[in-house]
């Protein structure tokens, strides 16, 4: 059987200018980068005199080590829907380079599903990571050189917000000291690296609407605090240009395509489980101006990215979804329900029973919502019909239909009831209700999306994470909206714990304020914003030939 | 009077397309990034029936904070050459982020006489650097993990070489601890960042044939020793697979093209201070099998970037240079008289003549290799006549001729008769003379390099580095090339000692192998592998407005 890469390898991919055409960009309202990549120039003359495309958000289940395809549905959905004659497009996020060489699963679909170029997108695309990585360390530079130079700004060394940043998984560099080596190398501190990911750039990147925006939210950064405890912003510093400077390519979305050339903006890459999950503004609105049917995607569970797409990033976009679909697995659902990986292969309906409860819980969330949701169900050649029915039955309980997406190996042709569901059903009346109102305060928020999302009791602060909301609210930051770092396995903040869990609390040990982002991110459990690699990283099995053809990735 | 960024703003930039055929590359050879930049794809098919084209070095005396114009002489010249009705080629290194954030001063040359797109050649280009600093990181996050899970090597973490990388002045990072903050976050040691231009992967790249020479080399690398002392090498590891799939776009020659549009590769950046100091082979191999002129340029004064050129990149190339030119300036060699930055505006043939020497001493030490050497006067707007006429008489009496280039001003038009001496020049008699023998050793080689090139006596080796000698030897790594890492504002390993010093030893304190790339550097004096920020970097002048145009970039 072909791998992903293999199938990516021998796809017919059309010129970037000729799927540019299909949604009526120009030759001018582009920039290739090689002959099948280009970045859509800031401000084309994009808006047609249409009335926006309609959005679809796919989500799913809690993940699980089974694999549920969330990518895959989300191509396989919009290929269906270009198939039924309808002008589509596909919005995700970039896949970063670190999890790439750490474990082996690509972000660009799988099977006949795929968005192309497969390699180039997983490593280094269109540098957009990259130059994030560079714009994050130079402003770290300038930090710590402020602070050597004289410290003007009264930077207390030991109060740094700003850390470093790299797009490898690295554990060595969670906690580091820095400044070593004598007067000369500047002054000793303790200090950290994150995954390039979860840098407050990169959600400034995706919520940005143009270099202005960007510019003045840049500014709004607070990279530490003064002796005295005042904030001190990227603004005082005066780099905010320089810094924008940076980032003058990353701003723009990326064009590529599926094997079935339809359009895809691939743009912006936050982890949905420590940042806010959601491909980029710019990409999101891009694609509805020009196509009729925007097939979207956020991290993880609807707990994770679906949550913060729509209580965050809807708000800022200025549009509601028009259809949810949660994405689930047969072989997921039986590990919520307890069965082990190696097991997953035998039919076991009473533990997918167990499991749906996982699909319930999400079921519940998303519907608070009042869009209308559908459940797709990836198929997996072991799925025994059982077992759909099962699914299928319990859906319907609870107030869904629930759809067989063959996506992985017939492309777009293995959904096309899938495909006209999501059509009716973007014509269905709705009424969007957020969850929280923007008053609300910190805990107010939480306790919501703990309860109403998670199925949990509420939330519990540490000493440190109270304190800094009594701090936070002297700086007017207390109400800011909040984005949950938090496991993806489960809908608690135990890893452990699949299933549907029921009275648990959410334990916030600590705020971090991310003020030109314009949110608070709570950090919940043991979640790491820098991950390791694993005992036998896929860095491993990667090789290319002589004539640059790459095996072992994916 | 316009800035170089406002007239490179102006330019009338061409297709990358019509660049390419200029020297009969057709638009399936090449892969945009833009419209304006371009990846030569690998083996395409060049080599023509054609004889190599000329091979001109550009080099230097010493610099000074006056300022020299090395590349815009590169960038003139070639514009000359093609004005002359030559077909020409231009082969440059990439410029570091790092120092563009620092202090002022482009890469791409100046005035009339600039390399465009500038600013984006000037940030990320086409990744390349971003490439290596991705490859470079991930490398030795799987060092530290394999040190972390279970270290099967045996790696002593007190004796990693492998340090970390990142394009930034970043003083602070040069010695940092990593692997703090518990058990499940790595092995604690010591560890330190240098600039990406210093990564041995850089010199990698720059001195590739193709993919598997690639590979080949990163598998030769030496990343530590065991417990026992035992060298280990990116081989044991396993990943350089991993690690040239990550280079596989980056190994591929940039095409740009200058203000006159004369084609040119910018590929590679290795700092001639702290590294080799010049473009790939790739690069300059590609430009002499497409053009019949091509110059290039060896970074800072010839003992440093020229010495390695010739020594070094010569025997790899399997093309010796046809003509040297030595750039000087009458700004530059007042200063190396004893003037003051702020008195150069002023004539004053004595200062001028005292500081002569040091031109002096760079004609003796590129005439050693006997191939024609001419001086190149970069001229400045201040320059008296008596002054100019100086510097001829000077030249003449050390037997080479000097020409005014006033190329700044007006481009390859201000440089006729030095672009006509230069194709005379190449095609006189030459015997090109090696400076030392494949098997002389490393204090033999030193010490060739310091009495025939920097005009001092002799090398001293400190206790460390004579012991490395030693343990070297063990290994067969005791007759590598030599790669001195030295000041570039003077002869000697003391910046302060301008002109040209006399009665100087060169003191070595430490060798570093880089058995992938094929070289030990030998590090002089105080040299650091990572710059920092001055008081007030450049990054706190640059900005762009909401249209994308870029201001305070040099």
């Amino acid at each position: 059987m072909a791998t992903d890469i293999e199938i990516a390898q021998h796809a017919d991919i059309w010129p970037i200018e000729k799927i540019a055409a299909q949604v009526g960009l120009t030759a001018d309202e582009i920039e290739p980068y090689g002959r099948d990549k280009a970045k859509i120039k800031l401000n084309p003359n994009i808006v047609r005199g249409k009335t926006l495309g309609k959005l679809i958000l796919v989500t799913a289940i809690s993940p699980t080590p089974a694999g549920e395809g969330k990518s895959t549905v989300t191509v396989g959905l919009a290929d269906a829907l270009s198939l039924a004659g309808k002008k589509t497009m596909i919005a995700l996020r970039e896949p970063s380079l670190g999890p790439v060489m750490g474990m082996k699963g690509g972000a660009t679909g799988g099977g006949q599903s795929q968005v192309v170029p497969m390699a180039d997108i997983n490593l280094h695309f269109t540098g957009d990571f990259h130059a994030l990585t560079s714009a994050h360390n130079t402003l770290a530079a300038l930090i710590d050189n402020s602070i050597y130079q004289g410290n003007p700004h009264q930077l207390d060394p030991r109060r740094v917000l700003w850390k470093r940043v790299l797009d490898v998984n690295d554990r060595a560099l969670r906690h580091v000291t820095i400044g070593l080596g004598g007067a000369t190398s500047g002054v000793p501190r303790e200090d950290g690296f994150d995954i390039t990911v979860a840098s407050e750039l990169m959600a400034i990147l995706t919520l940005s609407h143009d270099l202005e925006d960007m510019k003045r939210r840049i500014e709004a950064i607070v990279v530490g605090y003064t002796y005295e405890r005042e904030p001190v912003f990227v603004k005082d510093l005066g780099v905010a240009g320089a810094l924008t400077t940076l980032l003058k390519d990353a701003i723009k979305p990326n064009l590529v395509q599926t094997l079935a050339h339809t359009p895809t903006l691939i743009h912006g890459g936050p982890f949905a489980n420590i940042a806010q999950g959601t491909n980029s503004i710019q990409a999101t609105k891009t694609a509805l101006q020009l196509a009729d049917y925007v097939v979207t995607e956020a991290g993880f569970g609807s707990d994770l990215g679906g949550e913060k797409f729509l209580d965050f990033k809807v708000p800022l976009l200025g549009k509601t979804p028009d259809t949810i679909v949660i994405v689930a697995t047969v072989r997921a659902l039986k590990m919520h329900g307890g069965k082990a990986k190696s097991d997953l292969a035998a039919a076991d309906v009473e533990a997918l029973k167990v499991g749906l409860l996982n699909l319930g819980q999400h079921l519940k969330a998303m519907q608070r919502y009042q869009v209308p949701v559908l459940v797709a169900i990836n198929r997996f050649v072991t799925d025994t019909p059982e077992e759909i029915q099962a699914i299928e039955a319990y859906a319907e309980a609870q107030g869904a239909k629930a759809y067989v997406a063959n996506v992985w190996e017939a492309g777009g042709a293995g959904a096309p009831e899938l495909a006209q569901a999501v059509i009716e059903s973007t014509d269905m009346p709705k009424n969007f209700t957020p969850l929280y109102a923007k008053d609300d305060s910190a805990v107010e928020k939480l306790n919501l999306i703990v309860q109403s999302i998670y199925g949990g009791d509420g939330v519990e602060l540490s000493d440190k994470a109270q304190k800094q909301l009594q701090q936070f609210s002297k700086f007017g930051w207390d109400k800011l909206p909040i984005i949950v770092a938090k496991t993806q396995y489960s809908l608690s903040d135990d890893a452990k714990k699949l299933g549907a869990p029921e009275h648990f609390k959410i334990h916030v040990r600590e705020f971090v304020p991310k003020t030109g982002a314009g949110f608070l991110v709570a950090l919940t459990g043991s979640i790491l914003t820098m991950p390791g690699l694993p005992k036998h990283p896929a860095a491993y099995d990667i090789d290319i030939n002589r004539d640059g053809t790459i095996t072992g990735l994916f």
